[in-house]
């Protein structure tokens, strides 16, 4: 790889070391301030609906000029209703418990010294994400109620949009008497800015990627500053030899279809020999009627043939592939462990789901699936920090370190051990 | 960086491949299988005594041969008594409560369904680490209990040393039935071996690197695979305006002296200038009394010269030096703030010590101070996880993700979210 220039490096320096200084101040702040101050950003950024609103066209002109598939101008897009509900959703993180302070453990040891471990912020947090501009006010939110200043690198297409919404948080902080530098935006600079960030190691203390897995990849193999990977899911419905066949089903369209471009969607179904036949004329039939492209492994494709079901012959790369739509790949398996063996081979960590009623099939499959979230009876979209309880969600992690599973406030703060003495030495 | 050899690649592949179906068997095993498991390992040690104390010798040997410093031989050697030492260590880990399966938090979501997140082991945990064989086994015996297999690389001047201890312990698995791969040896390839694993990403879950600086920043740098940073402390011991100088001076000496060569030790010693005129003369004097070599400040250097105590004037690097040894900075600062900014400056986040009487400074000290451990009328010396309670500790932690401080059998694994429900799909 080639070097990075000095002046991305420069850049991202000046930017950090703001942000550090803004991040002391933020750590220091009591619940209720930060509270208040969510609360202002909120009406802030609904004051400033046209303001956001006019720049956000400005993206949308671009991106249109420039062949954006409509999806993503959909993605891109910020009419006054979702506006409304991005201001809400700080409001929402506004009403959070606060992580900051908590005592995760504590004790007195036997020569007296009192120990405890206490939650306190990260300190610079980047976030590096595609043109979602939502994400940005998501993260400065999040990251404000943790007493973390976070560092945001929005996709391009949405530098509009982001400009925008930043000044406007920015501003708000100002008149609030907080260090706008809590919300910092790494603007232009192109792949090298990027870098930059991602190397800046000691002065920043976490990345945190949110996109598709060729984003992610890149952050997490370039990246010397911490990283939480977050969201690559290729996911599995196993429908075992002892499922109830309505339930599997119902999981089954429900895991695939309910919101097919989301990383906790499945993208794979394993189906027991011994229930197959029952079960796969219905199901294919049902997956096909809602648009579902089916990727079918031998014993399926025949059953699939049978059923009338258009099918395309499964390959190992569709077995591999998240689709990130509706396409299915779907396979026939012998046994639970030839179940478990094809999750260990092709799942990415991130949720599996078996269809049972054998307490000892469920006990093995939450045992010996290695994965950030397991599922018996469920449907792989509860995989979700609003569906936990968690209030908000930054990602869902599917690295072992740190977190796994739905990230919300918690996973975006560290510990520090506090040690009270009385001129205590070491003997 | 020039490419890895293929045949390293390989290597740590064909390694890394066995560690995982072994980690797959341990992560199952209970803990009352476990703990017979390192009784008997124990045992195999103690029996093997004279065939370990052999292979040490020839370490030594071509150490001294090579003119390896009597302090290096003095940790690699591996006395009679000091493998009995080691064994005893590994009973020690098998009467510690097992994390495996521990329920940190769980709920009943509002749609019936059960949701907990249960403490799993991290699968396949790389060690990297110096000329210490006592690491190896404490290493194995950590990871066996928690579950994790290990991949050990020791330095090489260990290397007869390691062979044997991994050896004995293998087959001490072997004849318990356990699959022997739950402790690899990544053997030879030189340095191509380490980068090998330092880039095995998806084989091998984390890294730990335990050493001195150079070791764990070229872990730190040139890995893909999770890492873990240890041990890098410059600590220091501030004294405070309002400090109980007889305190002060017990911990000063404690924390420089009572163990110079780890990293808790302090490196650095601040003391608040309205103090310094009573409080340094007998400090100074005392710990050039106990061998230390004193880097002062002009005022401190000052202070030394009336006292008649040998000293050198400090530079910036003396205070950002981690010593090691008998070797101390030492500045005089304006007030409490002005020791926050050297400790922001020169600190490195591992364990910041305050002598005061004044509750509002030590409060200020533990919630600015950004580091590991905040020490209030204490020896920086306490950070440390046997101190802790923990019974065990595999390094300290100087980084803010995953682990901060000492990490002992719960911060070898992470977490699973199992999920039971009875047919639920998302609406």
């Amino acid at each position: 790889m080639s070097s990075i220039s000095p002046e991305a490096i420069a850049t991202v320096a000046d930017l950090a070391g703001k942000s550090r200084v803004a991040a002391r101040e933020l750590a220091l702040l009591s619940r209720a301030r930060k509270d208040e101050v969510l609360r202002a950003l909120a009406d802030a950024l609904d004051a400033a609906t046209e303001r956001i609103a006019t720049a956000n066209a400005e993206d949308l002109q671009r991106g249109r000029d420039g062949g954006m598939p409509a999806s993503l101008q959909d993605r891109l897009s910020l009419t006054p209703a979702r506006i409304a509900a991005i201001a809400d959703a700080v409001r929402d993180i506004a009403a959070l418990p606060d992580p900051v302070g908590e005592i995760v453990r504590g004790s007195t040891l036997a020569n007296g010294l009192q120990i405890r471990q206490v939650r306190v912020p990260m300190g610079v947090v980047g976030m590096i994400y595609e043109a979602r501009p939502n994400v940005t006010v998501d993260a400065a939110g999040l990251g404000l109620k943790s007493g973390n200043a976070v560092i945001l690198r929005g996709g391009s297409a949405a530098a509009s949009s982001n400009r925008v919404l930043v000044a406007v948080m920015r501003e708000s902080l100002a008149a609030q008497g907080i260090n706008p530098d809590a919300i910092g935006l790494l603007d232009g600079g192109g792949h090298d800015a990027v870098r930059a960030l991602m190397t800046a190691r000691g002065l920043v203390d976490l990345l945190i990627p949110r996109g598709g897995a060729d984003l992610i990849n890149s952050v997490v193999l370039n990246s010397t500053v911490p990283v939480i990977e977050t969201g690559i899911g290729n996911c599995h419905v196993y429908v075992d030899a002892a499922a109830d066949l309505d339930k599997a089903l119902a999981i089954t369209i429900n895991s695939k279809t309910h919101r097919p471009s989301v990383c906790n969607a499945a993208e794979s179904l394993l189906v027991h020999d011994k229930v197959a036949g029952d079960f796969l004329p219905k199901a294919l039939t049902e997956l096909a009627g809602a648009g579902v492209v089916l990727h079918t492994d031998e014993r399926a494709s025949a059953i699939a043939d049978v059923a009338g079901v258009p099918f395309a012959i499964a390959t190992d790369e569709d077995f591999a592939t998240e689709f990130h739509g509706l396409e299915m790949s779907v396979g026939v398996v012998d046994s639970l462990d030839a179940a478990l063996d094809h999750v260990r081979a092709f799942g990415s960590g991130h949720t599996e789901a078996i269809v049972t009623e054998d307490r000892a099939a469920a006990r093995r499959w939450t045992a010996e699936v290695d994965a950030a979230a397991v599922m018996v009876n469920a449907s792989t979209r509860f995989t979700d920090g609003g569906e936990f309880g968690f209030g908000a969600e930054i990602g869902i992690s599917t690295q072992k370190l740190h977190a796994r599973g739905p990230m919300a406030l918690p996973e975006l703060t560290t510990t520090k051990w506090i040690v009270e003495g009385d001129g205590h030495v070491r003997a």
